[in-house]
């Protein structure tokens, strides 16, 4: 096993950490345009091998050569919104950006599952997708996966219960978008409406929609990067071990849950093919409608994508 | 911390492995009737050290002054039904190995919490409650977690998907009077009956109750061991680490479920206190009715019990 | 990764349990002669998954079908030495017991490569390389992992240090010939000889050679399993993981250390290819004597073997 | 176990990750100076707990009320060298951070066990010695760790083995005057001078004594975090599970190797007390006089810093 992390800022070097130390690789290969940050980056990983124990080589570069042949790109570069940048200056920009790498990288392992993790999460997946040219299976989004780690974070803190016995459902874009499944939100199988009342599980809800941005405001010059990375690497174990995982994911639709052609949250089947299956529940109307307006706003910035990238 | 495991066949040296290997205590003692057994099995572990790399002290012996000052009390003690033994000759037997080891621990651990895997479980447990004299926080019966790892297990067959998305929720006694509560057991928080027909879930499920005879069936002249153990250990890891897990145990009811002062198999809070809360929530009149059924059950054979102890 | 354990025994059981639990594979496969043995213990580590969290298949069976297509063979089929058994019988019976399973297992994985365990130990890798017709890297026999595990352990329970911290070295047959290069052991790199006096030192060699032993004379009805499987499955994470470990192993000599075309046990380096490297090293001339000596023991046990297999 | 980390940049945040994802204390306090930066970190590793399993609790702080009762301080605190900053200029800087942090840490924790990161490494942990009061059993510097990491790494490289079986053996200062003894640097027990020439061991030492200047180079605005934090974290562990590893630590001696009353490099054993014990081991003359230069040049330091803190 094979993976290439694009992008050495915070989410990519902790991803690379977590690969190797967890050895779900042989190599792993972390790309970045910044010359040295890569390299640095991988080299101060290497030297805690003797430590941590593991034996997975590690390396950092500016190019492609290294990556070739890679089972797994994961997909983290982008820039961050500044002040005074529109949302579509920052759409233009990480649409360029995540274009490149995609190329680059495809063309070095024409075999490989894609995972994306840059923002606008939903649109780069299809940016990636497109320039790609890979199959639907092969091309992924982080979001659930992460969205659900903060709203099963905030049950367990609110129960005092193990993060362990919480599990949560949302499906729909990254953030605001998000639309959680609260009568699949559960504590060791209980509904959380039978153990919180329903002021207290909106609250939580809310949080976990601004989980991100909660994160931003307190350490101001950055943004999270520890639990966005745990996830994007639970995804890749999900792969790398043939998990049949479960999870959230940012998928390509073909009709499931009435949508089409676009990339959703939606529960998919992670496994070594990729997504192996998207599963369809049954939603109620108010779920289902905020699905379907998840999907559209996905969709006009898809469109939007589309004019940049001819 | 330091943890006695009492019993050394297969449940109970495994149980001990488990410990060792996952570093959850700082020495374990492993005590059994027969002299050579614990201790050959505890130095042949302690021989696998230095490649799983753990430094756990374990050791093994026939007599209690080694496990004094323990903080948990695993007991696996405990004979299996042989031919043409009845039910209430093995009732016996196994209450006065259980009440022999519980009074010979608790002398020499006095602030123990107690785990009782020997069976008939819940009825057991009772013994090692009233033997002790412990508060009711302290003595736990281990049954729901191994019932459910079993349903889980089929349920992840059936379905092809990773055993890690599958929660089960079970009540009652171990077993063949073990109570399934099938809506609140789900696939990433999907009940299963959106993913399964009636009759295949009924299928699982008694599978399920008839897990152990399964298991007896295929070795023909031992029973369970790994999945028991593991099992056993986990609750055991739940103290240890303080994390407020939710699982099903067999535990003291006062009133809860409209039952009264019997070990039963309910949901409990597991922390470093023990049993912190006995959660209760919205049963099925046929859920109800089967748990009482089945704490009628138990309560029957404790008072068998209470005769033989006196 | 797809692995075949044959022999149900503590050791292949344990060794199963091992390889699923680190899920070293994405399918273990555990075969012996008596029915409902494999199968049992397989269902019943299977039931423990969603517990231990592992998605690695696990299947019993007493047939070679499972078994194609294996990356590894883990052979730990064979019978102890009963008490009126001379050494020759023994050596006969587990001569055509390895004889049979390997060439059963080979038909079915020609690409495999072979961990023997059975005893006589390097005797026992003869008949496997023998009867696979496999090339000298891909055959290898588990010996030397466990004779220093014990000498570690001894060591460190000696000076009251980490098994970690303690690096033992030994060469030739498995037991009483073993040749502990006693220069080459050192605690965090200090040589035990600035650490211990050579009486103390001398007690514990002696006590490593009769490790085995040592196990049942304490558990009388059966022999040491724990450390034997952590051992075998040591080798096996090297190879799985392509980590170019340096470990004690029975490997087939081409000229090293004036020893040829005999199994002896060596320093080799561990990798995806097998016996990637043998190390040769400086040895003092008692110590090549002794090796001499070791190579000598099982080259006439082999001449007996191979009338044996005629 | 409760464990403060004093430094919230990226030494002491990725101590803190790793803390909480072995599960090494119940609770772990993260504190920084700088408002929003602990709490953004901790909340963020915290919501990765529902993906990485821990239930550690983690909470980001800027002052020490949280921090009551803990087990053991890790000091990361402290300034990196600026362009046109003396050494001494640093030396005041850092000398004054540390000491106002051990003060006001250990009035909230009497009875904790330091460990130091910052650097000038050997004088810090003097000043965190002096200021704590504590017993020098209490108080340990981490630098041996990391320079025999950095060491095995390379030579693990070179020879293209596993890190794993790599062992090296420092003295002295942190860095430029860290004193390697080669002849107890081995793989898999074996001296390093048996497998490598002269000039390329030379080579590796050379690089491992500039291990933090490389990174610093490839990073250009940063240093060196995955392996400085892996190696405090291993110290940590040590001391947790009262392991009595022997590490290389800057420790205060008392006689050994003929120094006295000063912090330097000592081969020590580690455990729930802390130091409980400096080995001594036979050293060549030259490794001898290198040791003693070593630590002739943190007394000087010290004394600077004793004038500084009067």
């Amino acid at each position: 096993m094979k993976i290439t992390v694009i992008g050495a800022g915070n989410v990519g070097a902790t991803a690379t950490q977590r690969i190797v130390e967890k050895q779900l690789a042989r190599e792993v290969v972390l790309v970045d345009v910044v010359d040295g940050v890569p390299q640095g980056k991988a080299l101060d990983m290497y030297e805690s091998a003797p430590v941590e124990l593991f034996d997975t080589r590690v390396v950092g570069t500016t190019g492609y050569e290294e990556t070739a042949g890679s089972d797994i790109i994961l997909i983290t570069a982008g820039r961050p919104r500044k002040p005074g940048m529109s949302r579509d200056d920052l759409l233009a920009m990480n649409t360029e950006i995540v274009k490149t790498v995609t190329e680059e990288a495809v063309s070095k392992s024409p075999n490989a599952i894609i995972i994306v993790v840059s923002n606008p999460l939903d649109v780069m997946t299809y940016v990636a997708y497109v320039r790609s040219g890979f199959p639907k299976e092969r091309v992924i989004g982080m979001a659930g996966v992460l969205d659900t780690a903060r709203f099963r974070t905030f049950i367990a803190m609110e129960l005092n219960v193990s993060v362990q016995d919480v599990n949560a459902f949302v499906l729909g874009g990254h953030g605001d978008s998000m639309v959680p499944v609260v009568k699949y939100t559960t504590v060791a199988g209980i509904p959380i409406s039978e153990l919180l009342p329903q002021d207290r599980i909106a609250a939580l809800v809310d949080r976990a929609r601004k989980g991100g941005i909660e994160i931003v405001n307190y350490l101001k010059t950055g943004s999270a990067y520890y639990a966005p990375s745990a996830s994007a690497v639970e995804m890749i174990d999900a792969i790398v071990n043939d998990r049949k995982r479960i999870m959230p994911c940012s998928a390509y639709v073909t009709g499931q849950y009435g949508l089409n052609d676009v990339f959703v949250g939606v529960p998919v089947k992670l496994g070594r093919g990729g997504v192996e299956q998207v599963l369809e529940i049954n939603l109620d109307e108010a779920d289902r409608n905020a699905l379907q307006a998840s999907a559209n706003e996905v969709k006009e910035s898809c469109e939007k994508v589309n004019s940049m990238m001819q």
